[in-house]
Order: structure tokens, then sequence, then C-alpha cells
């Protein structure tokens, strides 16, 4: 038997998965903060719900991981958590709208493993069911804003509405069946420029006037207030100005809400993806780091819900998804420090009585403490607590328990003493 | 398409899930306390690594749920966190010993359902591996002390050394093979009692002597050191007598690490299981609680890892295993309750700008805020701060607008005052 990992699964080891962690710390203070309550939903489902007609199209039904059990039910391993969330909103009729929740959890998707797309990863998604209103998409902005300055990361939002996307192809000429297609090309303008979107189109049998005209109003450079005049006094199409009328209304409201101006962008070409969103989307991007993926991203999904559960009620619906492998990467590539806790590592010199019951004493005064196990001399462990960065040494030694003395170290200024157990708490608790 | 869940899964909604993730939250803050570091490995493995001979026994094998991927790879769900514990210490060779990792996380089984055991549920494991020393053993065991001092259950630890059984069992005349069958019955003891164990043993052909002279030995009643003299004064086997010894130290140093005397207590039938322990083995039962399934449950298994990596390099280990779904069933039994955070709603009649502006202020001041997206009238928003268990109500309307003075009422309290926002979070923040 060899040893080995399945390609697109990862262990994380305590280096990476400390700071891992410490995001989806900070993840789940601000969802809370916000008033989202948690929701855990299974990793396993039957298949025919998972792969219900809308859930999440051909393309993730292809990549869903399925097996047969025991039973021989027919399951699957979730590829996301709308469809379990659809599913919880679907079986609970009691369940109190709007309704707030938030989920971290692991999905699975069956397809190529390359840079930024693995197997097996975390997803942490908070959504919001039940209201129409655009405050609700300017909360989840704003909640974002927050996770993003709590993390010390600078981003920037990109925002559109999805009504004005379609809307413009539409008054341009193109017809109602050209637009998924044509939307999926428009969406990578910022990646592959405009002569790129134009040669992907071509191909499609795109191109000509509806063409010309669509870039003619997409194109438009400046400030948001700068594209949303030009865009009103250009659109005319019904579609097209309903949503403009709701990015004025979510623009306004995030600056009621006090969210930077320059923080906030209008880009009448963004799409992100195509099946699900029906009005407004968005994405968060790091500025100062080369981690050019989107951090976060989300937008408004009034249908699938209802499509999904085979109803004429309404559930209108918004979410943002945060991803825990672009936010993990552009801290590294800020070199951003996660604050790492105090940690005390207590050496023993044959004093092990006297060490453990010094060591129980700092931990229930909820210091972090480790107990040197190794026992392999003084140098080794001064080794190991320089490696691992711990802040505080205490040596314990026949000479300091009969002084009843020990010896405290701070790690990182050098300094020394010889104090009593209760100095030795004191001065740890009182380090900024 | 019937929206359902596979038996043996679960939906937590948020009313369940705060206090599931409370659990958690403790359990990690006190494994983090003593300087267990986190590690996250994959649910999807190689079906062969899991199945390996070392690993899990037949039995979990039979309950391994498989699946094999597009690549034609055969791959199953990871059924416990020891197996792929084990599988990083074989694949990261460099890894400092002691290696003391904490993991919390799913885990699987395609087993028959009942009271107590599902198909999909989370483990909590705490290790340390590279420790031959019983102080091992004591960590871990004021570890889960500690833990549930922190969720407010009052717990009794049962400890035992198989080494002793095992002894026993031997030194009253059953042979080597007899052994595992035995155990099995014996640990049964305090389930069934000794009519019933003797009935099980005797359908497995084991009776006479031996079980008579196994009971006297196990069967003796009284204190710890009442125990712990008798078996001293009565065994010869030299097993057990070594047991004996590392059971004294053990006892040791828990009172050492101020233990209290009355949380432990020796018992010489326990086994925990059959398969991976190797000498100390202990279980937390909560004491004023209908809950009889054991809270938590671990051990010393020095063979499996090496075992596992078909190496002769020695991996002792120790570890322990916290149960989330009997903590919180404990828990709700207790009527203890889990410290809810203050929370505050914010209801708008016809401001809500100004609304929005104050859930703004209230969440950068860390005050944990929902602002009512309902607007169906200050009544139907009183009834749902009281379902939902509200600290605080902020009423904002045009009358208050004006006069920049809000209406904050205690919920707990009925307590009402209009005051500035100053005001506000100054009372919110002060209250204890």
């Amino acid at each position: 038997m060899e040893l080995r990992l399945l390609k697109g699964t990862n262990d994380y080891l305590p280096k990476e998965q400390i700071i891992r962690s410490r995001i989806k710390e900070i993840l789940t203070e601000t969802f809370e903060l916000y008033s989202y309550r948690p929701l855990e939903t299974p990793i396993l489902e039957f298949y025919d719900i998972l792969a219900s007609k809308y859930a999440g199209g051909a393309e993730i039904l292809k990549e869903t991981y399925n097996l047969t059990d025991q039973g021989e039910r027919k399951l699957a391993l979730r590829y996301d958590l709308t469809v379990p969330l659809s599913r919880v909103i679907g079986m609970n009729p009691h369940l109190k709208m709007p309704f707030k929740r938030y989920e971290i959890g692991k999905v699975f998707r069956d397809g190529p493993v390359k840079l930024g797309r693995v197997r097996e990863f975390t997803q942490c998604d908070v959504d919001i069911i039940g209201i129409k209103s655009m405050q609700a998409e300017a909360e989840l902005i704003a909640l974002a804003n927050d996770v993003f300055n709590r993390l010390n990361i600078d981003v920037k939002f990109e925002i559109n509405n999805r009504k004005i996307l379609s809307g413009i192809l539409l008054q341009s000429g193109f017809s109602d069946e050209d637009l998924p297609s044509a939307i999926l090309s428009l969406d990578k303008l910022k990646k592959i420029g405009r002569v790129g979107v134009e040669a992907e189109l071509e191909e499609k049998g795109l191109k000509g006037e509806p063409l010309e005209k669509s870039f003619k109003l997409l194109d438009k450079t400046g400030s948001t207030s700068e594209i949303l005049k030009f865009l009103s006094d250009s659109i005319t199409q019904e579609l097209a100005l309903d949503g403009l009328k709701e990015i004025e209304e979510l623009f306004k409201l995030l600056k009621i809400m006090s969210i930077p101006d320059d923080k906030v962008k209008f880009i009448p070409s963004l799409a992100r993806g195509l099946e699900i969103y029906t009005a407004t989307v968005f994405e968060a991007f790091a500025i100062k780091s080369p981690i050019t993926s989107s951090l976060a991203g989300g937008g408004r999904y009034d249908e699938i819900i209802r499509k999904f559960l085979q109803t004429d009620k309404l559930f209108p619906a918004v979410g943002i998804s945060f991803g825990l492998e672009p936010i993990y990467e552009t801290l590294l590539s800020l070199d951003e420090k996660i604050d790492e806790k105090n940690r005390v590592l207590v050496i023993s010199i044959k004093s092990d009585e006297i060490a453990l019951q010094i060591t129980s004493k700092l931990r229930s005064e909820n210091i972090i403490t480790e107990y040197d196990f190794r026992q392999k001399g003084v140098s080794k462990s001064l080794d190991y607590a320089n490696t691992e960065k711990f802040t505080w040494i205490i040596i314990i030694g026949p000479k300091e328990v009969k002084e009843r003395k020990y010896t405290l170290k701070n790690m990182e200024t050098g300094e020394e003493n010889k104090i009593s157990v209760k100095e030795i708490i004191n001065t740890i608790n009182n380090q900024p």
C-alpha cells in the first residue's frame, strides 16, 4: 500500500491550518455580528435531489460524486451549499422569513484539478431568503466589507445587475436565445479584453452591429456616477432600465451604510456565471495582491428555490460566498500576520512534579501552555521554542524549585527573570 | 422528486446548531489552551488506504462508504480520524515528535441507524503522538476535565489499563486466544451485569473456573486506592503487574494536576472496544443526566500507527475523542443554558435611512445587531423579538428621528428609554 492523497484533496498541517482556522473564525464572528445564524446540512444526500432539474445545471451534475450504499440507495456528495439550503426551506415550511443563515462546510466536485480548482473544498456561504428589497444586497456587501477589514485585506467590490447586461444586449439587437452565450463571453472582458471577447463571440456567430452597439454601452469608463449617468441617458430597454433603478438604489444604500465610495464600482459587463443570478451580482477583489481571482462573490437569485421546490411561492434570495483558499493565498501574498496568540513552553529539568503543577496553574489562568514532553535538555527545548515561535518559556530545575523562583524568558525581547509563579502569571497577563 | 434526508443524516437548524457551534468553540478553545494544533484531513481517501489491514478491522470496513470516481479510482469516505492521522504521520516524516494535534470533522459509516448511531457524524479528536510516559494520558484527562467544567457538565472518569484486564484473564486461566472475546463481554459488566456477562460468555464456551477467578478479581468494589491495594496483593501475572504500575503512576499524576479524587475512578473491567488500545483506557460519563453513553473516551494505542505504516519505528500514541451528539443531548437534559450573546433588533418605522445607519454604527461597536427587514408593524416585530430572544430592541420612527432620541427597550426587564445613539451604545455595552 502506497500512502498517498487523491489529487485535488489536501492535508492541512498545523502551520497552514492555524491560519485557515483564524480566517473561519473571523468569518463566523462577522456573520454572527450581522445576525446570521448557523445551519449545518449533511454532505451525503440522495442523488435525485442533488441532480434535480433546477439544482446545478448539467455541467455540475457531471462533476457530482455519486455512490450506492448497502441499501442500494443512490446517493451523492453535495457539490454546493445552495441546493441543501433550498431543500431545508422546502422541508421546513414553518421557518420564519427572512431566513438568515450561514454555513461553512465541505463540498465536492469530481472535475479536472488546476490552480485554484480542487476536488474537495470549503465553502463559506451567507444567504438571506425572503427579502425583495436591495437592503438585503447592501447588508451582505457591508458584511463582506467588514470581513475584509478584519482580515486586513484591502478590497474593491465590482457590482452589476444582470438585468442591465441582458437589457443592453437586447437593446443592441441580440435575441433572447443569444443572451446566455453572449453574456458568458462578455463576462470575460476584464480577463481577455475586447479583442478576446470579440474573437470568442465571432466563433459563436455573434458579431456585427449588435456587438458594436453593445460594446459602445458596456465599454464606458469613468466613475460609478458617470457610468450611471451615461447609461440612463442611452438606455431605452425596459429590463435594463429596471436594473438601472435597482443599482442606483443599491449604491445609495451602500453610501447610507458608510461603505467608502472608492471601494465599490459599477461594472456593467460583470455577469458572474450564468445559471442562477436574476439581478444584482457582485465580486470582491484584493487590491494589493497578485491573487487575481475573486475572494468573495454573490448576488440575487430570486428564482431557483421556487423552481427547485416546484412551487408558485416566491422565495427572493441574496447570497455571498467566501473563498477560503483565495483568502488564505492573499494573506500569504500580503505577508499579513495573523495574530498568533501568546504561548508558553514549560521546560522541566528533573522537576516534573512542580513543572506539571505550574502548567496546570497557567492553563487555569487561560494562558496557552505547552508542557515540554521532550526532555532532551534545555538547548533542544530552546530550539523547539524558537522554531515554533513560543512567546515565553519557563525553566524549572531543582535549583528553581528550591528557591520557588522560576526562570521566565521572553523569547521576543530575550529578557529573563527569576520570579514566583504569581509574578510569572502577572507578567504574561500584562504583556500587550 | 420528494424532498427527504438519508436516514442517519441530519439538518441542524439554527436553534440546535447555535448550541452545537458553542460546544465546538469550547472544545477548540480548550484544545488550544493545552497547545494542541489544528489538522485538517480530507473526507475522500483512496479505498485501499482506509481498508488497509491494520486500519479499522473488518467490521468497520463493511460499513465504509465507497465509490468510484470518473477516473475509475476506487475511493471511500473516511470512517474515523485516526487512519488519516496515521497516514499524515507516514507521509510527513519530518514532523517533530511529540505531534499534538486536534481535528474536528465529519466521518461516515454505512451501518444500521439507531439511537445514538447515525451515518454521518462529527468526531472531535485530540491525540498526542510520540510520548511513552503516562504524562500524556494525564494531560488528556486534565484537558477533558477542563472541557466539561467549561460546559458545566459534572462528569466522572472511569479509567483502566488493558494490560490489567488481559493479565487478570490470563492469570485466571483463560488462553491468549480467549482474550478478545472475553474482554468484549466483560466490557459490558456495567451495562448488562454479571449475570448477563456470564450468559454471553457461556454462549462463547467461556465458563468454569477461569471465569470465577476473573470475576473475583474484577468484581472488587471500593475506592480507587482500595481496589489498587487489593489487586496488587492478588495479582501475580507480569502483564497485569506492569499495567498496575502504570495506573498507579497515572493516578499520581492526576493528583499532581489537581484533578479531584472523586472525579476519577479505577474500573478494572473497563475495556473500551477491542482492536486498538494497548494500555490505558478511559471514558467520561455525565453524573446528573439520563444520558448513559460516554461523552468522551480514549486511551493509549502504541501499535496501530506502526502497523499501519508497516514500519519498525515506534509511534506511541494517546488520544481522546469527544462526542458532539451525546454532549449536546446532555446539555439539553440538564437544562443547562449555553450563554447566548446579547443581541439587538433594530425596528424602523418609515425611517429606514437612519435605522440602517444606526444598525451599521452598532455593528462597528461589535454589538450583534439585526436590522428588521420584516416591516410589518411594531407589534409583529415585538413578537419576533420575543420568540427569537433578542436582548434589546430599538424603535426608530419619524418622531424619534426628529428628536434624535430613540426607544431602547430591554426585553428581559421591560425597561424602556428614549436616548441618543451614544447612550444606547453605552447602555448595551455596560450590560453585565
